[in-house]
């Protein structure tokens, strides 16, 4: 699983860095989180190949994460796409983007599809062989919700040699992948802990963004390989950060901290700051293994 | 008068080159022409601040052209501008982007307010102490105007040792330099050409796009200093330019040359042009004095 940043600033955006998007490539697939103005531009600077898009997952409904959105769906009709495009958001996104698709993609080669997230709720939203894709309520001024990629439990891995000791018809193997013990034609039990070693852990990676300082969300996060939280704000920036439901950057790394996350990416800057190292001192001061996000940055969930 | 391209691309963005947008910087006033996704980025990364920017003109409603209005005005509001912001498009931009506005930008500090464009008219759209601004009209798949900025008429250039050895009082100067001549006291007519010498042409800014290629707009931008056409494929493409409404470098190029421009530039690329380099070669070969567009380009007229 791994993720790659398209925009990473936050209500404004600045010369190098454009507003909220971020694509999770997983296997074979694609995904896309928000979708701030120019995401489409970006893509094609970082060379990412729409192609293998079909859900796109939307925090919340402030312009800065939205307004790339008619543009993209606009180009893809361009470029001949058919495949359906599922849109994951609050209800009223449908009502502000439908008019508009109507009105400047007429006649499109491909279908939009609108499915509705209640971001009150930690609910599964998206599943399929290999991944599940929960919603993360957050505190902000409008309904927000985060998301959580879930790679799903993998097969325990097979012991060729144990396999081949006693005798194991292939039809077995996938029963024995899942946990089963293996009963030989004497009735011996082989417990299934000598055939195969354990499944490497599931990749998770939860993002978090836009929010308040919100405990509620670390038993969701817990333990993630890979925790997106935004930081719009210095500390000393406090009272502004509550007023806009936001978080500085030493709440998002106690957040991570107190999750225990494994790795942690800042980002959703205030145009404020022209340091935001500043930004990263304050977060790794609590949380070490912290990250600055940037455009183009690609990394390891 | 000097204009900035902010972006040059046609339906597509490319890795250098935005959709279309443009300033038209005219003394003290900036206007805008046309606004893609990504022209508030653009503006910053140019450091073109919008404080001056009072009235945006567009030429049609296709999303190249306009998807970036929602991100700017929004942004502007963030900011807290307080001054008006006029935009003068076809009436359908107002259906469209009002609903948004309301939604994305509740309680902003300033007014949007749109000016209805018939874009099939050539008449006066704008106009200031010093500059009026009219409407060309085009031949697109959709109603489509370009836009001709023109400076007014400048008072002649009064010789001060004329004025000196006249004794010519200092408020008769408005006059002379409007063209009267000037009578003594004791009843001698001196000839305004004696008082002056002529006024420096006014400026003129064509912009001219998007269209298929029409004789028709020659006489409206007979002669200006600077015209803007757009060229979104080479000639040997000519029979997708007719079927989409675009014109050819080839066909730019004649008319900058009928209508006896001082300079050309071409843009509106389409995406699928590796080397731009030969739509200003095909341009070139019938009207030497042409540039091409870039994102960032900054030119007089």
């Amino acid at each position: 699983m791994n993720v790659t940043i398209l925009g990473c600033n936050s209500a404004l955006p600045v010369i190098e860095r454009f507003q909220t998007a971020q694509i999770v490539h997983f296997r074979e697939k694609m995904f896309m989180i928000d979708c701030g103005e120019g995401t489409q531009i970006r893509m094609r600077q970082f060379k990412i190949k729409p192609t293998r898009l079909n859900h796109i997952f939307i925090s919340h409904l402030h312009g800065d994460h939205v307004f790339g959105l008619i543009g993209l769906i606009s180009s893809l009709g361009m470029v001949g796409r058919t495949a359906d495009l599922v849109i994951h958001a609050h209800p009223d996104l449908e009502k502000m983007l439908q008019p508009q698709i109507d009105y400047y993609c007429a006649e499109m080669s491909y279908k939009v599809i609108f499915e509705s997230i209640d971001p009150r709720k930690h609910v599964l939203i998206y599943e399929d062989r290999s991944l599940r894709v929960f919603s993360i309520p957050l505190k902000h001024r409008v309904p927000s919700c985060g998301f959580l990629f879930e790679e799903k439990e993998k097969p325990r891995h097979i012991i060729r040699e144990m396999i081949d000791f006693y005798h194991i018809p292939l039809k077995e193997i996938p029963f024995i992948q899942q946990g089963a013990d293996f009963i030989t034609e004497d009735g011996t039990v082989i417990p299934n802990e000598r055939l195969t070693r354990p499944a490497t852990p599931p990749k998770r990676y939860a993002y978090c963004s836009d929010t308040a300082f919100s405990k509620r969300i670390i038993p969701w996060i817990e333990g993630v390989d890979l925790l997106y939280h935004e930081a719009t704000f210095l500390h000393t920036d406090i009272v502004r950060a509550k007023a806009t439901g936001h978080s500085s950057a030493q709440q998002a790394a106690e957040i991570a901290r107190d999750a225990h996350v494994k790795q942690l990416i800042i980002g959703h800057y205030s145009a404020r700051y022209d340091h935001i190292e500043d930004l990263l001192a304050e977060a790794q001061a609590i949380f070490s293994n912290t990250r600055l996000a940037f455009d183009g940055l690609y990394l390891h969930a």
